[in-house]
């Protein structure tokens, strides 16, 4: 690969006026949400991944919490296990948690570190089984029992920290570990959300396939403090599949993450343009 | 769980009377390819990992590299997908090489994980994606292109040694990474041999479902040096299936690994009655 | 030496069902008040001296304080010089007051090192003049200046932390230094309880040649809270020789120590069966 | 200071263009000599800073070492004092040197340093005396004496490494000390050569206002070896004020620095575009 | 140089004499003000630096912040430029501070520097530009502009702390950095004061040409707690040129600082003599 | 205790005229042979506790190891036991083992550790039992058995390296361990030469009741190389008591030591007087 002077120029002139945005962040912790949307094909992924290692490069620390859904929907319908959903939740027999941890342990985790690891970063990829890194126990939904659906009891960020202090990028699937050792399949936003308070994190970005939180003209609402969005869900603008990811960022910021995105992750480079816009992208909530 | 004084007399007795054996490999790396045949059920598997988390703890610096060609054929089957072998290797196509990463990395890796934390330990899991560990290019056989079915061109040792500084107990599935990204599936002997020669281990202990190297009577043959052993590869005592692993043995031998050991996994504790009697268990060869 | 594979077999069944045990209290440090009468002979010492290399070995910090009283009243006997007791504490003139820091110091403390290293263990001897570890005054008994007998006025526990931080095991010899460097005579019983309090230490253990504490049947005691030990001091259940024994282990949890106990130091492994039993051996007194 | 969105497209856009040239040079030490022809306007120096900070950011070690010969002229100007050189090289009598130091160490020194803290970095300014760094002795131009002119005796580059290890950038006045303490006036170019040598550099940059080293018919010559350059001086090709840039480039890469760089300084950003084009600009010389 | 064997025993003597005065501040950190009048001459800097560097060789931290007024003067009138003084403050127009900087930052701080590596100290000097060190506003004396004469804002002493920790010794010149990278005339009374406060100092020394705060008797006063200097205050025994100093004093005592001391600077080794006296020499104000 | 101002002056001046003598040793090992002699009562332990103390304030690393022959002889006595002697070695029953490990170990040792703990050191004793620091094995004289008199096999310096990097000063007792860990009675000239050669010390200094190696004449011989020491031995010059601590001296510095001295230890401050004279006392043999 080469580079032209003119193209050099470009870079050290735009480089050098985004130097106190990316001087800001240093040494802070981030965790990215990075949804099973946003890794629909292999130009995507790359991208995000340079801007993942670029991140680090520059000082900032950070932590990736990845999807899976539609890679664990196909597979099941590979096996010719129909998929059911309750409350939004996925009904997880034996043989579907399973398919789970083969697919978001195996294969999507280890793309993503792959495509890290191809723009140079040093990822490792981790489930909350990994140095007994998230604690979960059985989930009920209205009282049912829908299987192996979990919700987090305790994060043991040990193994997160001891790889970022090697300058390793922690890479995390979001399944649980039971006190007998079994799996639980965990809602990734909320894995990304108690781990980013756990971790006291600067910023938890949740990449999804929306522009953001929109009030009832359809424009995007940013800059939202803590009380302004309780009021909007009061009065029913943030409602429906938007509502739980809302949920995982107000949590995030109650407990000390000093803010939250909903960011457009089908745009390119969505993670930077959050960090180089003083506004950011897409929907901010501040702690 | 309570203890009654009578059996804890027997543990003290028992520990004292060990304690030479243990003390002499404090410190030491020990790299153990725990094989798919000796985690057919969850008892065994506790065993092994009841033993490998009493080696860390008495000072040990255990490695675990893990099979699981039993897992990956069934899976494969449940898909209806024909397996295929070529000199013992299977035929790796796409599809497969995602199952085999899948079940490799996803499912077995993190059953091995579990079960090393539920008996205390810290264990972290990897495939050779992770931190670049195993860097992997395409093995022909007799010239014949069968896949992505990898031979290891080099390893980086860092992310192992990182997680070993902090107390964590590595378990490693033997996938590698190709020059761009791709998956790579690794004989798992192989990669526990090269990895046991690139970490400078103590013992390089390969768990089989045999009793180790028989004579032509079916004699258990131990305590060989490198010579011996070549004398019986030339004069065909060894051969068929053994020959691969004894390979490895050698290699690793021959590489500064202090020795290398075929133990048969079946038996209950194999590993730490390698550690616990002085000409061990099955097949011992010194370099 | 060797073993043989049923003996092996015995060490790792044995080994695997203790791991919890062992498990629970690695990187805790314990105080174990070794006495005079449990090392009358060299099979007694070297037994002491495996329990406690095995602790270290599994990741335990103990503390040694021994005695010396039947070694120094012989060789004061051996100088033609007669022993005097005044409310059970020797006289100690000068020229005693030297046999005492010769023998405690001199033979009996490097004897216990000397075991302890024989076992595999790195062992340190100290008296508490080194590093300043015991800072000590005149102890008057009712007003009565009974020569070079101390009590304890501070503690310097620097001494003993970096011997511990290089992986040595720390063995004291009760003897203190008064302001202007001259020995004094200090029970060891109050010096393990001191020490124990300021390491914070997990346990208190001082090896009696007693069962432990008896109730009026003669039934030990065991499972003692701080008030429940009180009371039978009131009602005299407690009293003679075990009295000033509980009194420090009284301080010592008092001070933040989790648990003291009084056990028989006459039963082979008895610091280990404390570790591997629920409710331990002898008595124990809880914070 | 705000960013628009399209704006921040085209940095997020343009950095992880950038990142494989960012990547490669994380690490290393580059020793700058900084002109005092490049430091005329605030502005130049304000670009100069911004680029060595951007470096630091991303993991390079940036090492500056300036002149101010413009700056030094025209305070003996303002005191009545005429400049006398012989060689190429002023005559420094002691008032003169008095003044090159205090202008070299407390003014030219301090303003690249306040211009690289108000980027964001935090620099340090040095000079030979501070630390021992540069031990110098007089230097006779052919057997004169032209006063506290000097040549560098050794470089002890602790200062320099353990401010690099806090993170800071050194800045550095090129003033040797002599034996009895007393300073010396070193050319700019050699000190930045010999620290480059002692560093064991990956680069050294010397800035001049020149676009490097012509051939014969004025066009830059570029990527040439140690036998080339000794050509070129053979034959004429170098001559003039570039034969000591270029003698202290060669000594550098021949004490084991990677590549010398001659280049222009005037260029905005030169120092970046020599990083981010595979040629760089101007003339560079390979060890 | 040599010694005699008489010599020798002297110094054998007076050192383990002195022992225990230079025992009770090792580790301990001491600002000491060098005012311009005590470095008048060579010997006097000499002694001052041999008093310094042995104070560091026997564990203290000295740290060193020097004047440099007359210098500055003298230099302002080899210019032809007038020297004016308001309240007791230099005016200190642009051209003016350019002088302060240069004289300070690049002269005197050099030769103090200098002379404490001929010592055989490690030295290294700083502004208040280096580190960002000091951060300074301007300083309206009864709301009247005069120039560049400023007050301080912060202390950011990270880089003094890394230089202690890497042996050296640090050497300040009271040059103050404003928002814009601009910078200040500080006092460096008030600048070694506000020092000694942030780094918690054993002790600030003022070194002045008096012999310390006087009586009415023209007695020295020594050993003023807090009160007792506000007494003397208000009764104007302590008035003129005194009053800003002990003003530093009272400010660096009352925020942390064990003690203070005006000491005269004139007397060789009024530094040590200072920690070899029990009630000190010159003025001690106790916290 | 008070210094008036005058003592103050003479010790300011003595220590800054000092500075470069006490500079040269800063970071070095020295070890010194103390002899029973030179501890014959109190001031004269303290006087060398201060010289001591004092070398480690300013940053020398002493390493003491004693003797204890007349306090071992007058304890025999004591207990009514005769001192026999071969070829000037005591004859060491167990019994008298046994009174020469508890002498040495247990009395000597500490009242040196004392000593230079009251002087504000701090100071551990050591015999060769501690951290198994001195291994040995009997030593037959002309092939004859006279009990637990040992030679050197090996040195173990982990405990004094540790010891020495947590600030304390090792004091060592020469008594060696068995390999069944029993003691043996060491020479302590020997144990100091072994040690230091281990410890690559600076220097070895034996401190004997002699002026040093005297020529024919009864002249101190000084400044001797190995050949010139040799030549000495060969023509009778050196001989008798001399001769094996004259071994020990040539022995250390053919194994890196750098020099090794023969000093009086009765002079007071001797240690001291070899440090600030230029030839130093007694007989100096250089490397």
């Amino acid at each position: 690969m080469t580079i032209d002077l003119a193209s050099a120029q470009t870079i050290a002139r735009v480089l050098t006026e985004a130097l106190p945005y990316i001087r800001r962040f240093a040494g802070k912790t981030m965790v990215i949400k990075y949804g099973g949307n946003a890794m629909k094909d292999d130009d995507m992924i790359a991208s995000f991944a340079r801007d993942i290692v670029l991140m680090k490069l520059v000082g900032i620390n950070p932590v990736v919490v990845h999807g899976g859904g539609p890679q664990i929907g196909s597979h099941l319908e590979r096996l010719g296990k129909k998929s059911e959903f309750i409350e939004g939740m996925r009904v997880t027999d034996e043989e579907t948690m399973d398919v789970v941890e083969m697919m978001l342990g195996g294969l999507v985790n280890k793309a993503v570190v792959s495509a890290l690891n191809q723009q140079g970063g040093r990822a490792v990829g981790l489930t909350g089984k990994d140095g007994g890194l998230i604690r979960a126990r059985k989930l009920l939904i209205k009282g049912q029992d829908i299987g192996q659906v979990g919700e987090i009891q305790s994060i043991d960020p040990r193994v997160v920290n001891h790889l970022e202090a090697g300058g390793f990028i922690p890479v995390i699937a979001p399944v649980g570990v039971g006190e007998h050792g079994e799996a639980f399949n965990i809602n990734a936003d909320v894995a990304a959300g108690k781990l980013a308070a756990v971790l006291q994190a600067e910023k938890l970005m949740l990449l999804t396939n929306t522009q953001g939180v929109l009030d009832k003209q359809g424009k995007v609402l940013t800059g939202l403090s803590v009380q302004q969005v309780e009021s909007l869900i009061d009065d029913g603008t943030i409602h429906g599949g938007m509502l739980p990811k809302i949920r995982c960022a107000l949590d995030a910021v109650n407990s000390g993450v000093k803010s939250a995105h909903i960011i457009d992750g089908r745009i390119t480079h969505s993670v930077l343009l959050e960090l180089f816009t003083d506004e950011g992208i897409g929907t901010l909530i501040r702690g």
